[in-house]
């Protein structure tokens, strides 16, 4: 994993080069290059060489799909959205950069993924990046990321269900790893139930992320997780733990967990042991 | 150009249905079938069809450029960059359904253009897709509309030279344009000396239709332009008229549309004409 991350790391620093307009491009490298877990890229190259693929054809997805991330942080942590002052544990781009450079910063983030997918991926037949690109577009729009980012906003200080609160956080969170994986194997040259099955794992694992997070929020405190802990009760925020008491949320996180790894039986354990591996990882995560 | 613009307004309209999550839908549907000139997208078709493809394969590519259009104007009326109340003739996104939402328009938009243009395009060889979506993607970022937008908030209240306010306006409105044109003649199957004089000729367009904007905007009133005039004026910005005076920035206008037809000498005068129209009908339109 740590030799994933890295890879990451340095093909995320080289995509945005500090050039002119300046201010712009430090505003998208301070808060892409904040030291993030890199979980979804991770994902993205895990189930690229899960089918058989090779790493490094995946490495331009795996960037595109933290730089959507990054965009959707970033716009999320805007004062008119969910108004945070702290993420990654640092201020966030808002804060250091001023809003309107803070939105424009997430608009050249998300045109600059799609760019540097079609403009930088080698190796790989056409008609895969384009399915890529596809995939990855209805992972982020009214249908994917912005539909649970607005529900979300909708729901804040109503009565919210069980069944709401997995379609936000289905939508918020599980959408993106699903397009981490699923693009990640159609790239290494997936297709059929194999693409599906991954997509299935990813669903519990984005899932499995949101649960372990609100879990997080109610028992670290916000120097431990580097970002506001306590937000989401005291904000009365729907979660999890809050629906079904703590007990049962780590139940249901425990049963995810399980759900994943049954859909991994179908590959080669070895082969697997990443996607096992960041299962374990995402369940277990202390901040 | 009508047929165009009819065909277009018609795909447009399907390319986004009223569907749940309903408000950001029709967020989205506000502004994006608000009635614009629908110049890119048009510009787009003709295009293609002027390298010898079929206008249909490049309907899905046209409607990307102009959500992107849609997308790029919605966050550029927002209170924190150029806060604008009225646009053609109705209250701004933000004005009418909230900042949050507007943002998350806007993000929607960017990202469905994206998957349009990857999972609607038919019949067009997967390679020039994806060079599109590359051509697409350079556009909007931060060395496309975003450098613009970013030096054009940086630059107010500072005195701007012409050679400043030509990297705005080539960044903020030249570079869609410019991928308008390149994407539709590669969409159609365009290579080559072909797509770089469409270029150059999609270069001179874009800096025209802002000095026509300009212009527009000290000599014509907001009734007439259905948005607010007089406002560049008004906050000091730097325009074509206020840096060359009102009869230098006509001559301007004139030398531009020269270059641009001049393009054009390469294609046959028959084909080429709705380019020469367009051409026209930007350099003489009233609003």
């Amino acid at each position: 994993m740590t030799t994933k991350a890295k890879k990451i790391n340095i093909a995320l620093d080289a995509s945005v080069p500090l050039q002119n307009p300046i201010k712009i491009h430090e505003s998208m490298r301070y808060s892409l290059l904040a030291g993030g877990k890199r979980v979804r890229p991770i994902l993205c190259l895990a189930a690229c060489e899960l089918v058989g693929g090779d790493e490094a054809t995946a490495i331009p997805m795996a960037c595109a799909v933290e730089m959507i991330h990054t965009m959707s942080l970033i716009h999320d942590d805007l004062p008119c959205m969910d108004d945070d002052d702290l993420r990654r544990g640092k201020p966030t781009n808002h804060k250091a950069f001023g809003e309107e450079t803070a939105i424009l910063a997430g608009d050249a983030l998300l045109s600059l993924a799609f760019h540097h997918v079609a403009a930088k991926t080698r190796n790989v037949e056409p008609h895969r990046v384009v399915r890529a690109v596809a995939e990855l577009g209805s992972a982020i729009g009214s249908e994917g990321l912005v539909a649970g980012q607005m529900v979300d906003i909708c729901s804040e200080g109503k009565e919210v269900g069980l069944d709401e609160l997995e379609y936000i956080h289905v939508h918020k969170t599980s959408k993106l790893l699903e397009a981490a994986v699923v693009c990640g194997a159609i790239i290494g040259g997936g297709d059929g139930i194999v693409v599906e099955g991954l997509r299935k794992y990813a669903r519990c694992i984005g899932l499995l992320f949101q649960v372990v997070d609100d879990i997080l929020d109610v028992t670290k405190s916000s120097k431990e997780l580097g970002k506001t802990a306590g937000k989401d009760l005291a904000s009365r925020k729907a979660t999890y733990p809050r629906l079904m008491g703590l007990e049962k949320a780590k139940e249901f996180a425990r049963e995810l967990v399980g759900n994943a790894v049954e859909e991994l039986r179908q590959f080669d354990a070895l082969r697997a042991a990443p996607l096992y591996h960041l299962a374990g990882y995402i369940a277990s995560r202390q901040n």
